[in-house]
């Protein structure tokens, strides 16, 4: 039988790598307990017809769909808002609002692999329901800031957008929403010549490309342009102020929004209002983003609900500080191996590692009867940093001799004392 | 658009049952760090070959098996010892042994739904690596017994056997692999009459007949009466020496191994040695289980390796720790309200909310705009712990007013020693 291997586009995390995916998970489940989401765990596997809903056309060529045993059409969940709009609809209809949620797990996308781009990858994600208020559109920037912050991440960048400036000058030049659609997906990709063909009118298409040259260096300038820009266009002006009050509230609550983006556009078709991203300018990838959408728990069959949200992408938050070489959640505990001088001593020496285990310490037990010299040799390559070597004449007087590899001291301790012995 | 649902035999987890979910994970994670077990994280979605290569029929069959968008026949995993056996036979495969692993997620498999089993379920396993020794075996059984322990999980039972015994008998009496298999699924299913009506002559029968016969109250005992019953039997005879040697060293280390099952069966095939499940009597159910498999890695490519693992239901473990009432990780923070006396000092407010945030306390702002009756009237329904409230006089002197909603007492707090005050 020949080796197997992962799935293309699938892959194994081990060692460093892994031990920063927890790390990451575990900061962003502290970040929504101290901003009060509840985690809610939904299945990997969900039904395509809810899963494509309002994905957008790009993400729904590229899920993971299938027939299972009982002939469902389903899909491998390819970002976690569909469900828990889902899940917001159905068992938590009742719940009071606002409603804060909390997610992480694997998603799945068909794309082409490459550096950093996998087709299983993990997000967190957090909702806050039940507000259409601009503190709640602050809220959702601002524990993203929370999150990098507490990762001592550096260098990140907040770029904010509203899909309402876009949408408000199409709706009122009468494109339809299915052709809005197409232009906001091309707009994504940044294939601006593409998007703006397929503007129906000579104005709707020089309102368009005039709306990308409204970048500024500072943000709250950007937005009084904008303003002033779409002022005949009643609902994308009224967009551009919402973005405003949001800017606001989030910049003098410290979190560094760097740039406006008069024209912003992201891949999600369920967008109503603000959206925004957060990325490393040096390696041009999003980190997260996410934004407002106050029409998809309606059409889902709820009440309407105003609704908004954001996801980060864990695997590209682990590259980036790798790039920058932080060491996060690579902890160095110390690692204590457990060995007998002869066989006779198994069960004495097992019951010392569960010992002290039962005070909190990484203990290996020796598991491969190797004889001590050749344990001790293997502990040092791996660095062990305590060998507790169990032997008859310590043990009736119930001591062990402890030996520090590093040093390559040794003394004979008292049980009672080795736990803390080690620790100190 | 109607109300959509699961997809069936998944669900949702929220509420207490989640906090449940992620404490045992939590539990599961530090119990791999006092052993020694390092995390890694393989995909779900592995090549059908790999997962069907020993999982035997059974599993086989009840697979989420499916073509992704390259037309490769891929599958959910319905387990976890495939993919870290081929983990150990690649990336890892010039790791030092013993090699410790750890992993915990979602498994699948396509069985008829009923109170506690979905078809998406959740597992912690452990997989020692390079061992062929009762020691390895100990400890994860030992580490079994931890994990339930620091869950405060009462009234569990330990169940151990050993494969050994069964194949050593067919094979001795000429039956094939693929019979051997055969018998033994209708085993572990206690479908006895089936299975023996499989094994080719009258005294392969009536030696597994014998065998269900030997159980006694004393597992030392039973093992004694295996060992006598099958003298002839040099296989069968050299596996009960060795979960004899086992169950000494787990027995001696506290751990309450409680029935030695003569005749036990797991579904897996890919089982050589020692073989355990933990159950709760009253639910009759399998917590996890496990058992050694020296033959895997070799089957995948690599060095002849022994190994031996274990897996933890965490649906089921959750299901058993409700049974007894054990509010496992339901974590009572204290909560607290951040809300603005009026709009204009909205920006103030979620300044004072972050600054709570920073020392480590759970806060939800106010972001639904209401008028302060209305926020505190809810925040009381809610069992909100605090409400800061954010006033313009209690502000000039660096003040908030801060409420105890459960004693309907308020006070000015300077901001100074707000988190000291509520912490206390």
């Amino acid at each position: 039988m020949p080796n197997f291997q992962t799935v293309r586009g699938m892959r194994d995390l081990f060692g460093e790598e892994a031990q920063a995916f927890t790390s990451i998970i575990s900061k962003a489940r502290q970040t929504a307990k101290l901003y009060g989401y509840k985690e809610v765990i939904t299945p990997v596997v969900e039904s395509f017809e809810l899963l494509s809903a309002k994905s957008g056309e790009e993400i729904r060529q590229r899920m993971f769909v299938f027939k299972d045993l009982g002939e469902r059409q389903v899909a491998l969940r390819p970002e976690f808002t569909a469900s828990i709009a889902r899940l917001a609809t159905t068992a938590l209809k009742n719940e009071p609002k606002p409603l804060r949620m909390f997610s992480v797990g694997s998603v799945y996308r068909y794309d082409e692999p490459q550096k950093g781009r996998y087709r299983e990858f993990y997000q967190s994600n957090f909702e806050l329901m039940g507000s259409s208020r601009p503190e709640a559109d602050a809220e959702i920037i601002l524990l993203t800031d929370a999150l990098m912050r507490s990762l001592d991440l550096c260098g990140y960048v907040f770029k904010i957008g509203h899909i309402g400036v876009v949408r408000g000058i199409l709706s009122q030049e009468g494109v339809d929403e299915k052709t809005q659609n197409a232009i906001l997906q091309r707009m994504d990709r940044k294939e601006y010549a593409e998007a703006f063909k397929l503007s129906p009118t000579e104005k709707c298409r020089s309102m368009l490309e005039g709306l990308l040259q409204l970048k500024s260096d500072n943000c709250f300038e950007t937005v009084k342009k904008i303003e002033a820009y779409v002022a005949t266009y009643e609902k994308a002006r009224a967009a551009a102020e919402n973005l405003g009050e949001i800017l606001k509230l989030v910049v003098e609550s410290g979190c560094p929004v760097q740039f406006v983006e008069p024209a912003f556009a992201r891949g999600l078709e369920y967008y109503t209002g603000m959206i925004f991203e957060i990325y490393i300018p040096e390696l041009d990838i999003a980190l997260g983003g996410g934004g407002r959408y106050d029409r998809l728990i309606e059409l889902f069959g709820g009440e309407p609900t105003p609704a908004v949200g954001c996801a980060h992408g864990i695997d590209r938050i682990a590259l980036a500080l790798q790039t920058q070489n932080a060491a996060v959640g690579v902890e160095r505990r110390k690692r204590i191996l457990v060995l007998a001088v002869n066989e006779s001593l198994k069960v004495e020496s097992l019951k010392i590692a569960q010992q002290l285990r039962q005070a909190g310490l990484t203990v290996e037990f020796e598991v491969m009867g190797r004889k001590m010299a050749k344990a001790l040799e293997d502990a040092d390559k791996r660095k062990v940093d305590y060998a507790v070597i169990v032997g008859e004449r310590e043990l009736k007087e119930s001591a062990v001799m402890l030996r520090n590899l590093a040093k390559r001291e040794q003394s004979i301790v008292p049980l009672k004392e080795m736990a803390e012995k080690i620790s100190s």
